[in-house]
């Protein structure tokens, strides 16, 4: 009975945040979803004009975020931190699908260790690389998700790989703390969580071996950037092309052509450029998207259009902006 | 003939360019050291505050660099592009800073295909790596310098690495090109000759065995941040530490903290860190340094103080700005 | 006979720089208007994907601007510079929109001072000030329809303007020039041409008075901010409220919120504040628009929609981007 | 019995803020001050190494601010909050440099209204405009600061000013808030507190008339530019270039050159710039400076040097950094 509406409808949970307002806005240019539910714990009671000017009263009010769970809405996106994803029960027939990290786990002790949840049945869709199964749906992590583009084609033609990391201060997510302050970030740049990062093991289980994965913060708003180290005899470039021919959503660059952020920003697609050091033979795959976009929540939408049988881009941004 | 001065003296040519604005930066801070002539083609007739308006009065004009060539100064900086830099002929008794890379490869190809010169015989000088020895001095390249102070002192331990490096836009100087233009740079980050740049074989000829080398164009506008994977079972932290432990210039950083661009941005001095990769046991080394300090006009006159047999840290930036 | 479409067709001369990107932008969105001819003299003969990889064999490969010029198309967009512009040659019967300032003033001395043109009769299109009529458009300036849009609605009520203007770099166009390159531009902030910018007198013309205005340029890729001081006894919320009340482009923001950069970046959308000064009664009217978007292209598209008699929003973005 | 040293002691409470740091920086590079005691309530019990690994062994450790206001030392500076600072009682003998706003305003009412604090008898320090009396000062606003070099030495010419600041986000301080959030603040720009900000009183203070002032936020990490706007027939250039003839600090550019923030940063310098409108005949005049240099840290150390007699330019930055 979740579904009393013609045309399919969604709610966002965590509707404040950089991912919930970015599926948000993919809502609001997707031709057959419609938004009926906002939630927003620290919102909730005000208008949606109250987040951004531009969201006028055609949009619902915020409510909190367990009234906007039993909204009886066919899918339900949540823009919650892990906790409060994993604590989510998700209502009878409803499509979920979760950005946090909470359900992509499939190890007892990795989930246990990153996300202090015991890992569930959910499905890890990634379109392009594992589609997603049923309607409880893991949205793959911004890192894991430009490493799996970039290295999942050639999977088993290597058996381990660097990945050398970078992205913008979004991905951090709008929460206060010292890495997001702009005293922090602004004409600055530095790793973090070297060699220990939890998307290291969730890369390592789509591709069923370990990674040497090295995060870094960039001094901009959005935007992922992979460079990605592996040996192998086969033809990589062969192996990507391939595996991209038919994507609306990634694009393997011509060589010579390097991925670039500027790019990719504001979108929902990716870029893939490959080559091969000159000095040692090593193939450098880069692959770029936005950690907001293809990262998140444009992934998110893509899941959710496939889920419920909808054109896979519907809602997605895939022309981007030319600066 | 060259020095008749009770002082040691020094000639800048390119000094309106990035590495000889800082070049001349240190000279001003230098208690020994002072500039008498600087060359500069474009600026020459002009004065000093020409180029900056705190320049004033006590500095001598510009002059053609044919002329700063002559000045009879004792030591000549040679900020200029590679070609002026392989065409000028060292003047007899004055030592010769070079931070182009025309002096920097020894191997006949290299140096053929890189940089269109047959190589010479001069010092490849990198302080703590390899002191300068004689007049004739090759400052090392920006991202060489953070390789190899990362990786030199473990190089025996070592038999190959994969170097991911990034660097502020001023490593490509002040000339006009695309790749510099801000609509390029700004809220931008991407890879360029990859696996393909001329640093790559500098590096390699310090360490005895090729690499893989990718660098990144950072949307700051100063410093460089190199991220090196190896493999070894030494005690990485031990060795470096080690290697630095007097130096006044290299500070290896405690365990778990990381090396950061605002740190040593404005200054001469470098950060290491040094990790190990929880899944893989790779070793992750981390050098972060100013492109345009350490990575050039600072190590310059680091060298020249060296080779005049001045206090090492004359004029150098140590302290650099906390936030 | 130039239009043998069935829908109406457009060709964009100058098709590789900021605002030409941008202009095909707003086409690829466009549901009514064809671009048939890309014209760009650097880029003739090569195919659109040649400029972005996202731009695949849908569309025409670039062609000389003289070309695209004779394409036949309904309507003309002119992206060249100025001195371009003003010896274009309008095909008969095709609506064309300059985005130069060729054709905007229409004081003889001030045409010629600025833009070493006559001034002509093409109609000055700022669509809710001043809607074009005819065919022949001038499309406004950045700055200046960032002041209007802040004065024009209360230009009765005030004798004159002190216009302090903040402009993202893309505003300066693609070429390459000191003050666009990165290590000018970045992590800097400088006025120029202070009180002698040539959007001045077009601001003049306007309003029926001279205006103070300073533009100052900021280390933002796009966006435009204009923060302007009048003297006023009515109630200029009032004037501005109503004046955009219905405008689907132009938004007044509530009391005590702020214009931001970040809310109209990448959009064809302009915000509105108006404050008191609590120390003297200085009404201050602040406009934040982008600078290629409502201050270019997103404004040719609308003038070009006007002309054309199609719906005025069709193909501008005017939802943006949350973050 | 404070001073127990043969040279002059420094203690700093908020030591680990951004002007306690830059205070210290400064310090570390005085020949005469020494500093001796560290306070940071957060960091209490921690070595001055554990604020920036360059911070060695030869500084004394954090103690809490209680602890180091009775340290004995010749001078303090008060790098706290406005509350914290107003609340301070200042040991007999010594010379106390208050950074915050506590002890600026005068006026019974304003001082109460933005500080909350009964105006007191401290001496508002502006070496160039009004030399510090006494031990007790009050160091300026940083826009204060900016304004007042531009507009004290033309005060009797003029009878009100149009001031447009725009500082880099340090100006806001460490602590953690939405408009310092690095999502906030990366390629945005956005004005605050407009009509409204507690440094406009200041400004009137000194200037002996109320002014119109409006605060913008740049994306950068440091610098202040005000570009100030007033009414007079009198030569505003001899004015200001007569009274900064003999300024180690303060420097009035030739004819048609503008101030600009990179030549500044980092620096306790402030560059003045003077124009004309071409349309008006408004007198424009420009001010950039460091928010941490000349408007906070460099000018509290500037004078703590007049207060104890040292040479006014000792421990400041005044060569700067080219690029």
């Amino acid at each position: 009975m979740h579904n009393t509406h013609t045309v399919p409808t969604a709610a966002i949970l965590g509707a404040a945040g950089y991912t919930g307002q970015e599926t948000l806005d993919r809502l609001l240019a997707h031709p057959e979803l419609v938004p009926v539910a906002l939630g927003s714990d620290s919102l909730a009671g005000q208008t949606a004009a109250s987040l951004h000017p531009r969201l006028n009263g055609s949009l619902p009010a915020f409510v909190q975020n367990a009234e906007a769970a039993v909204s009886g809405a066919d899918v339900i996106f949540l823009c919650l931190d892990h906790a409060a994803s994993a604590a989510f029960s998700p209502p009878d027939g409803a499509v979920v699908v979760d950005l946090s990290g909470a359900h992509r786990l499939r190890d007892e002790d990795e989930a246990t260790r990153w996300y202090g949840v015991a890992p569930g049945a959910w499905s890890y869709g990634l379109p392009e690389i594992s589609p997603p199964e049923g309607r409880l749906i893991a949205n793959p992590g911004c890192y894991a998700t430009a490493a799996l583009l970039a290295l999942a084609p050639i999977r088993d033609v290597i058996d381990g790989a660097v990945i050398d990391a970078k992205s913008g201060m979004t991905g951090a997510g709008r929460s206060l703390k010292g890495s997001s302050h702009a005293g922090f970030v602004l004409e600055n740049f530095s790793p973090y969580a070297v060699g220990a990062h939890r998307h290291a093991p969730e890369i390592a289980q789509q591709l069923g071996f370990p990674v040497t994965f090295v995060p870094h913060l960039l001094p901009v708003r959005r935007g992922l950037l992979a460079t990605c180290y592996v040996h192998t005899d086969a033809d990589a470039r062969e192996l990507l092309e391939s595996a991209y021919a038919a994507s609306p959503v990634v694009r393997v660059l011509p060589e010579g052509v390097t991925p670039e952020l500027a790019r990719v920003q504001g979108t929902d697609a990716a870029e893939i450029g490959i080559f091969t050091d000159a000095s040692t033979g090593t193939t450098i795959v880069v692959c770029a998207l936005d950690n907001l976009g293809k990262g998140a929540a444009g992934q998110a939408v893509q899941n959710a259009n496939l889920a419920l049988g909808l054109d896979e881009t519907d809602g997605l941004v895939l022309t981007g902006v030319l600066v």
